[in-house]
């Protein structure tokens, strides 16, 4: 990525916070503060996690949420960094369970440690994100949380067992990309609306729904991104999904229109012991193309419902942003 | 392990748990209802987990105490499930840490399916458990059980970073060896005692004591078994902690007061890439008789000051089991 390309997209992402800057930074600092330790040993592996920052975007989706609600509780800023250390605990898994050798241009955990590790530092940020919303006013946190951690494994499981299933229909694709990520998303936008007492059920509903569809779409882009982006504009490893068997939707849609002998390039791509580089593989078996453009024009329709849902709140600058966020999530390119 | 030995260990367990077995069915049922999933993918991963029953001590140990204590509370049988639950949690994912074969003679979940799938499981208990925890009554088994989990990852990281430490000096041994193990125990004796609200702030001290202590001297013989223990009577694999670098009790003991040769081949056991059977180059290199003896003696010395913190009970069935208990916990072979 070019020095200019990284600053546009800084300057894109810091217009949408915006209106919750306050926020993010209480979140930030909240978020510097579970990541301490007093261990020696803990303490540099935790605070080696405070560099993944990433685009934060759960935390501003709460923040944002909750502003465009007239929801001014002191605590969202800790509601926020939860939904982030959770996130962060995913993705710590996440590494193991890929084999990215890169996150966000910092080394991963099980390559600068060891796998053992990376297990064990996942779990104590799971901990302290169940610990901390113990610790605040209402129970909705905890709850929601919980519940939304197990839909996140059981898609990952269900995903782990899915794999090179090339005739998997896209309503099982969907169910797995919204499980592992359109789930904290959804529980973002919901806390931030409900938290700490929903008084308004309806408008709640709209922002789940608001959070579950922009991010499905976000998994989309991701799987889009694994198969064209470049590592250095991404951020992090590309490919993995090829090299894990992953079928995403741009793969199930060309494989559906491809004649078997294109098939089973696809799947030697994939499956065959001696292939090397398997997205480069995938990408000289067959024609991407419309599947790739059938995958990006799907989340183009789930922003576009996505944005729908915003009705339910007033105008301002909150909303605005949130209205802008969906095609953030379908231009990025990282 | 003979049918014999079999029969004679699970009677002398039965006999502990008698107060409390009207509890245990219902633990037991609550335990099982959690490891059900709507998924089949899911389902067929928890309910092998369901096979990993174990001796279910920290379901007891709420049990026992709470029972001793004279506390009734309806949902004592689910707070002792959510402990289960995260020593599960601990199991799985220790399973992956150690390379362990075999546990309690049934296949390790990462032998059947994959370390990925191993670490989602875990991932997926923890969750389930948080989760339960919040629909009881009171927030005091989340706050005390998420403070726990965050123990236990800071001991296994601390332990994890000590790999073949032979200088490491006992406090530091016990540290860890409290917080991989001690923790559960602790939280089982105190939330036993106190859910869902501490009226006897002394009395709950006293056993959370008595819990830490005995929790210590379990992981001491545990330590022990590792060390000298068959794994068909210990039900599970056995030289883990040699093939881990971990350097326990006995070991420390026995390296502290050995001559430089000695040292040598301990360091080479624990080390030399060409080692096959490192427990058993152990066992040849020096004689641990004495460490073991040491670390014995030390798990004596525990259980002994532990039962002095029964005397915070009134007489009953309950207060005398849990005065056996520690003495099974000593005698143990599996």
């Amino acid at each position: 990525m070019s020095a200019v390309s990284g600053l546009l997209r800084d300057r894109r992402l810091t217009r949408l916070l915006e209106p919750v800057e306050a926020g993010m930074q209480q979140m930030r600092s909240c978020l510097s503060s579970q990541l301490a330790s007093d261990h020696a040993a803990v303490a540099e592996m935790t605070e080696h996690l405070g560099r993944f920052s990433g685009k934060q975007l759960r935390a501003a989706l709460v923040l944002l949420s909750a502003h465009a609600a007239g929801n001014e509780h002191p605590e969202l800023p800790q509601v926020a960094s939860v939904i982030e250390m959770i996130h962060l605990a995913t993705l710590v898994h996440d590494d193991v369970l890929d084999g990215a050798e890169v996150r966000r241009r910092v080394a991963c955990v099980h390559q600068r440690w060891d796998n053992q590790v990376a297990i064990l530092l996942g779990d104590l940020l799971y901990a302290r994100a169940f610990h901390l919303s113990t610790t605040l006013a209402s129970p909705m946190v905890s709850e929601v949380l919980s519940r939304a951690t197990q839909r996140i494994c059981e898609g990952e499981i269900i995903q782990a067992g899915s794999r090179r299933a090339f005739e998997m229909d896209v309503e099982q694709y969907e169910f797995i990309a919204a499980a592992k990520t359109a789930t904290l998303y959804r529980a973002a936008c919901q806390l931030g609306t409900a938290y700490p007492v929903a008084d308004n059920p309806r408008q709640v509903q709209a922002m789940a729904r608001f959070g579950e569809e922009v991010g499905l779409a976000f998994q989309i882009v991701d799987d889009v991104l694994d198969l064209v982006g470049e590592q250095e504009a991404v951020g992090k490893s590309v490919g993995n999904d090829v090299e894990d068997g992953k079928v995403t939707l741009p793969v199930l849609a060309t494989y559906a229109s491809a004649d078997e002998s294109v098939r089973a390039a696809i799947r030697a791509a994939y499956g065959d012991a001696n292939v090397g580089d398997r997205r480069a593989a995938l990408r000289s078996a067959c024609d991407l193309q419309a599947g790739l453009d059938r995958a990006m024009e799907r989340a183009r329709d789930l922003v576009a419902q996505a944005n729908t849902r915003l009705e339910c709140l007033d105008e301002g600058p909150s909303k605005e942003a949130l209205s802008m966020l969906g095609d953030f999530v379908l231009e990025r390119k990282w």
